[in-house]
């Protein structure tokens, strides 16, 4: 079996990202390693909860953890205001201390909510993840960003939180629907198109395997973390290199927005999938980058069965106004200028501060028109 | 007019506590200086914006600041789920960004809630405190505590959360009715009886100087502000030293507690003058504290006319078991034993951690029979 260790380092708040096979049924004895004497609230959705919530509650048992289950429903739409309360009074009528953790089991909404609920209740509890996504294992999970949606837009509201432990159990994803694995796998790319063109080109050669599972896929992991963790790390709080993570984020927001969150339509790694693909494009037309590249890009995430078009989407129609004001709403807006992760070429994104809207929106009425 | 100015020291996250008359008129041009093209969403509730909402308005319009109000009912009440979530959207669908400020207009309770809403929207914005009540003035504005309550308990949901600035306008205290301003003046007291003896004296001889306005009143805030930013730069997330700050609160947030946080029963102040005339006779009682200290303490707060035994609390009677409840489930306890701030006497209090809740409950037990 193989397994890694990433540290995360934070200075006092440094923590460790475990990978490899196996954690789910150990999720009680490494929790008491980090955690000693500590009680739990393990939140998780019901998806999760009926395929993995028996091996992890059995570990914490085992280890004589007293546990607490919220079990929310799952999707998109539990990271509001009242599943939040719902969350925070439980943790409080459980009685949990400051010294006490709240255990996130399940994909990048259950790690969003339960670290806000951590974050503030009594201003500040124990938390650990145990992402069960590709997408929380290589993303979500890392970074300490917490939160959930507002009426006006995605992740409006929330904390920095960072964990005190990491479990990305990467048999855990054996279960994942073929789907919701692509749409992970959409930011597993991104980390190889920001910064490391030999990581992607591995990727081209090696994603069946990431895919089937085992030792590429616990690299593939292993080295998105490691690239999430050293941006994290340099930047906590997102006022420089950071943004670099949102690599294909911009537009992908977007389109979720504009699909209503509806999964049936769109999940986020599929938005992200797109977005990439729009953003090496939007490059190109700028020019800034090679069109081998974008086209390299497109064909590898169709090559795994992402959507790299707007017209990809099911369902109706989408159009360049609708996108642009969810543009606008993004938070990544400074003053009215947009911000945009563009690319100089596979490898090569950097932040660009000051582009036009106008030409975004000529360019997607564009994309929109093929 | 006399005027002050305190620097909070916490590193990049420093600020200064302005007090003096005549500030809300000057809060425009304060925040400007400050967060210069900030706009801002005002905090208030109903009774402040009645009284004091104009002036500041007009200074924030002179100053060319954008503003979104919002106004809540004055009262603990509002510190709760639903309005957070009300200041939240409304903050955030007036589409302020990071580098827009939060201010909160009013006492302890808007301070907290505003403050919170400042912590998560965006995962923090910028945030400006006007307190218009002696107790914010004194204490909740200062140390970066901001929240809400929970269905379980009082403060129980919030975030560590510290403003760019804080506007002390000692003349708008001229409004409070006597009996939020001697509620206010146990804080102030408290100050003095946890470390500064000489402060306490101080006070024994100027306390209706301070009533009254002026110098004295601006002294007073000062000392008082001065007290606990020393005491929240020593230690922000209250793993050890400001602890302190809590006396009189274990029992103080009790009584509030068990009078259902109904205003027309008992203030936070007034739980804190209970409080901390209990604290001085429970010190007394097991041998740590002379009588003579205990009877001046309960003399100088009966003097301002704050009450000083639970039974001053108007209403049926309370029991010590339920009092308890209360007592076990505040935030100062730790895995079972309770942790209390005890006194050797005017200007000598301590922490102690592991108090028995028998003989806390036997104490209660006396003090309800006389
Ligand atoms: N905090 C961050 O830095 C960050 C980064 C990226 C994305 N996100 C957030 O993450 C969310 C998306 O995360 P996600 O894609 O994991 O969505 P998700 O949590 O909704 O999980 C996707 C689906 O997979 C199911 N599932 C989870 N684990 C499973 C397993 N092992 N086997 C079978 N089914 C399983 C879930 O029940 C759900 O139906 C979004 O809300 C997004 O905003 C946050
Ligand atoms: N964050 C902290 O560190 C901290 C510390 C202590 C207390 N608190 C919190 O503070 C709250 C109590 O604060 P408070 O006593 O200021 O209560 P408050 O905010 O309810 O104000 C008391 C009353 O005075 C009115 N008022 C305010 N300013 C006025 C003015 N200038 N003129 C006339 N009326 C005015 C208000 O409308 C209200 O009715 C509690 O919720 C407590 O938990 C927080
Ligand atoms: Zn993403
Ligand atoms: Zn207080």
């Amino acid at each position: 079996m193989t397994s890694q260790t990433i540290r995360v380092e934070l200075g006092t708040r440094s923590y460790d990202i475990l990978i490899g096979e196996g954690l789910l049924a150990q999720a009680g004895e490494r929790i008491a390693a980090v955690l000693p004497g500590a009680r739990v609230a393990l939140v998780t959705d019901e998806n999760v909860a009926r395929i993995h919530l028996e091996t992890v509650s059995a570990s914490l048992e085992r280890a004589g953890i007293g546990v607490t289950t919220v079990v929310v429903p799952a999707g998109e739409a539990s990271k509001k205001f009242d599943r939040l309360q719902e969350v925070v009074e439980t943790v409080v009528g459980a009685r949990l201390e400051r010294g006490d953790a709240v255990v996130a089991l399940g994909g990048g909404v259950i790690g969003d909510l339960a670290g806000f609920a951590a974050a503030i209740v009594r201003r500040g509890m124990r938390f650990v993840q145990i992402p069960t996504t590709l997408l929380a294992q290589v993303d979500s999970s890392v970074g300490g960003k917490t939160g959930i949606n507002s009426r006006h837009g995605k992740n409006l509201v929330g904390a920095f939180y960072q964990p005190q432990l990491v479990l990305a159990a990467t048999d855990a994803l054996d279960t994942l629907p073929r789907r919701e694995f692509a749409a992970g796998y959409a930011e597993v790319a991104k980390y190889g198109l920001i910064g490391d063109a030999a990581f992607f080109a591995w990727l081209e050669a090696n994603w069946q395997d990431v895919f089937s599972g085992g030792p590429a896929r616990t690299e593939a992991i292993a080295r998105s973390c490691q690239a999430k963790a050293d941006t994290v790390a340099a930047d906590e709080r997102e006022t420089g290199e950071r943004a670099l993570l949102n690599l294909g984020h911009t537009f992908g927001h977007a389109l979720e927005a504009a699909c209503g969150y509806d999964a049936d339509r769109l999940v986020h790694g599929e938005g992200v999938a797109i977005g990439t693909a729009l953003a090496h494009r939007f490059s190109v037309e700028l020019g800034l980058c090679p069109a081998e590249d974008a086209e390299r890009v497109e064909r590898h995430l169709q090559a795994v069965g992402l959507p790299t078009r707007i017209s990809d989407i099911p369902g109706g129609p989408l159009s360049a106004d609708e996108l642009m004001t969810h543009i606008g709403q993004d938070k990544k807006v400074k003053r009215g200028r947009l911000t945009f992760i563009l690319t100089h070429g596979i490898g090569r994104s950097f932040i660009a501060d000051d582009v036009s809207p106008e030409r975004v929106r000529d360019f997607l009425q564009r994309e929109l028109s093929t």
